[in-house]
């Protein structure tokens, strides 16, 4: 039940629609593609054009230089970050946002209907089309808004907010994890919980929070025999394959139905407990869901809560493909000389990487002594993220809830993704705070793909939803 | 034992020692790379300058044309096949001879310590260094230069030759197998025998006739699942992931020692007789020689006879590649959403690939099924060729003995090769005729790697071999 004064605020963006969509528009022709050297200037042009926006909004903030990278061979400028404030009211809870303004890359000739950067709005459809519209211009906007309406009904805003919008999460995020412990005493001081609005329901219908991420361990197992490839014709038979050896060891890791056989792994998942198990059966979701999303009905079971528990709750392994076989089209009768099988297992809690890779290169090892092969065979663990887990029933989650309960008529869905976002981990690790994931867009807006879209009502009601949620913040006794 | 006309042959091919190794230089300077069309007009060169060497030593030979080909997106002329004859003797025996014209691609910038082109004679090791001067320039040079002796000294021919030079070996044959079954009742009409000098010796050492090549079945095993390629932290655990299927199926074809699981394929294998297990004790072939070629001590066996069995009258099982998965540097977390396998057997009699095919197939199939997975499977069969051995005791296979055992004092080793040369089969096939393989350079030439070389001695004491063979023939009573 919304306050008078939440009453004004929701009436306002209702009020100044076409305004909000002017704004997403704008950002959306700013082409801030990160991945391409080409595009790096239009990165700085977004930063220089949420800063000034930010500070017509009364914010002081700052653009935080990163350094150098090299991209497609050129030594070029990182984007910055953008650090900034809104309020220093010690009475009241000090929350840090979290957005990216940087997008994928898009081509009208990568199959779009429209073009990628020009926002169009489908009247009958509801929906605003352009690269960025939902990953992560709308929702990074979002906040924009808010505290504009705030200002134009006169409303004094019910919380102080820290931002942190930056440039490169398309691309790795480099030098944010080094700038967040760096400012940890000095620009994040005092922030008492974050939010970051850069997911996705988990349908299309029912809005989610989102605390929890499955972590990575991703691994390479190379294999090499001769010095150089080989003929089958002439080799076949006479040496070791170092193929056969990779698929015999890998086909060894898990089955066809999911099911991970190194030993020791599922010793490690934390238990489920009856509260968690009742999450999945009123979740907005069903097996069409996923079956839209892949485009086929390949789900592991027909069970919706086994399905939901296999992407949120327990690891699992994906053989990913072999650097140094033969990938082209056609019929080589090569024997690979070297070939790196690189394989992934998603972590849950209480998983940490460093236990996953004592247990896989353990195994891997015992499995290729067995084949008494005469070729050389090492594992190596590339990257690793610790799984995150939020607790949900923390202020920050309630306020949440309300919010939504409010705007949407409806008590959201506590969800886990399968996936990693890896300044999730860094922020709750770093800060020691509540971190809340609060998506504004749906599970089929196609954020990476063509036709990236974004429904009006999820960005009017999302913009609704932020500001809600800060009202909720400060109302919590 | 030389007659006194052989004795006159083989001091005149000492005599023009030089004269043989400026035709060979000649041959070696132009370029004719079948694979790459900015090329094709040398092979033309090379085409026209073969055929006006043969027509100097009084041969009949003309260019017959394959038609066109698609290559590197334009459309050009195949080259040409050089179909000649010399002599029409009714008493006399006629000899078919293949050698090929064209060559594997080369550059200095490959790695190549000389110009590729050029030939160039290192007089401390006795090599000659240049593309095409093993494979296949200086073979055929050899029959010109035993026919170039004959008349020097006045020697009449002892059979009738006729020639059959391809400019599209190293690509394919494309068109030669067409020409041959065309040409069956009118060029080829009244061979006796063929001899093909376009491979190896087995080792560095002793000269070998070969008589048995391996056949193959290659194969495409395809898996697909999602419609797209999917993140694996939002579906992995969710779908039947179509590289957990084919790992789990390739890895049942073949064990690390090389074992194949098919059921069926090793009761088609003919068994070794006594007569056959004694050639490999007495082969000039030591496991060093595999080590040095594959720069690696990953024999499948440490006894010499089995290690030849392997590579010569047993099949094998080679994984080859996917096309699809991820097969790059880098850690991708992609689950592919169609994965095709490669893998191919080698043939030995008695399998065919349609028997091959229909075991492959059938197993491949119940093996799937086995693993109940969502995904779909489906195994083609891409391209087949059948085994060839030829009998060893023709007096083809006699007269190459004896003119061996005269110029190089040793009897030598009958082998066969693991791999392919197609146009034997089609030879044999078609014609019905024994063909024998009589190689000149040794396994150490590197045919299509950097570096190509031809030992002078090879060439010079090969040139006599092949024109005692022609007189081993016609004294076969």
């Amino acid at each position: 039940m919304a306050t008078s004064e939440q009453k004004k605020f929701i009436q306002q963006i209702d009020a100044n629609k076409a305004g909000l969509i002017d704004r997403l528009a704008k950002a959306v022709s700013i082409p801030s593609v990160s991945g391409d050297a080409a595009y790096r200037k239009h990165c700085f042009e977004m930063a220089d054009w949420l800063l000034a926006e930010l500070k017509a909004l009364g914010a002081t903030a700052e653009l935080k230089p990163l350094g150098k990278q090299v991209l497609d061979g050129q030594e070029i400028e990182l984007p910055p970050v953008i650090l900034g404030y809104l309020g220093k009211d010690p009475k009241k809870k000090t929350i840090l946002v979290y957005g990216h303004f940087d997008v994928q890359p898009a081509l009208k000739s990568d199959g779009w209907d429209t073009e990628p950067f020009k926002l169009e709005y489908d009247e009958k459809s509801g929906r605003m089309y352009g690269r960025g519209s939902t990953d992560d211009k709308g929702p990074i906007l979002g906040w924009l808004n808010a505290i504009e309406a705030h200002q134009q009904v006169g409303l004094e805003m019910p919380v102080n907010l820290k931002f942190c919008f930056e440039g490169m999460e398309e691309s790795g995020s480099v030098g944010l994890d080094e700038l967040i412990v760096a400012e940890k005493d000095s620009f994040f001081e005092g922030v008492d919980a974050v939010c970051i609005s850069d997911n996705y329901w988990l349908g299309t219908k029912k809005p989610c929070l989102t605390h929890g991420l499955r972590g990575i361990a991703y691994f390479k197992l190379a294999i090499s025999g001769p010095a150089r490839d080989l003929h089958s014709g002439v080799f076949g038979g006479v040496v070791h394959e170092p193929m056969t050896d990779l698929f015999t060891i890998m086909s060894k890791l898990v089955t066809a139905k999911g099911e991970i056989l190194i030993p020791g792994i599922k010793e490690l998942v934390a238990p489920l407990t009856e509260e968690e198990s009742k999450r999945y059966d009123v979740m907005d979701f069903s097996l069409s869901d996923i079956e839209g999303a892949t485009g086929s009905k390949t789900t592991v079971s027909d069970d919706k809560a086994t399905v939901l528990m296999g992407r949120m709750r327990y690891p699992c392994l994906s053989l990913h493909g072999i650097e140094g076989a033969f990938s082209e089209p056609g019929t080589k009768t090569v024997i690979p000389a070297k070939v790196v099988g690189k394989f992934s297992l998603r972590l849950v809690p209480d998983m940490t990487p460093d236990k996953v890779n004592e247990l896989v290169t353990k195994y891997v090892k015992e499995e290729f002594g067995k084949i008494r092969s005469k070729n050389t065979m090492s594992i190596t663990s590339e990257h690793g993220g610790k799984p995150w887990l939020a607790d949900p029933n923390h202020w920050n989650y309630e306020a949440a809830i309300k919010a939504t309960e409010t705007i949407y008529g409806v008590k959201p869905d506590l969800t886990r993704e399968g996936g990693s976002i890896p300044v999730t981990l860094t922020f709750a690790d770093t800060l020691q705070k509540n971190v809340l994931l609060l998506p504004m867009g749906r599970s089929d807006d196609g954020a990476h793909s063509i036709n990236e879209k974004l429904d009006i009502s999820n960005y009017i009601e999302g913009t609704k939803l932020l500001g809600l949620y800060l009202h909720e913040i400060a109302a919590i006794k």
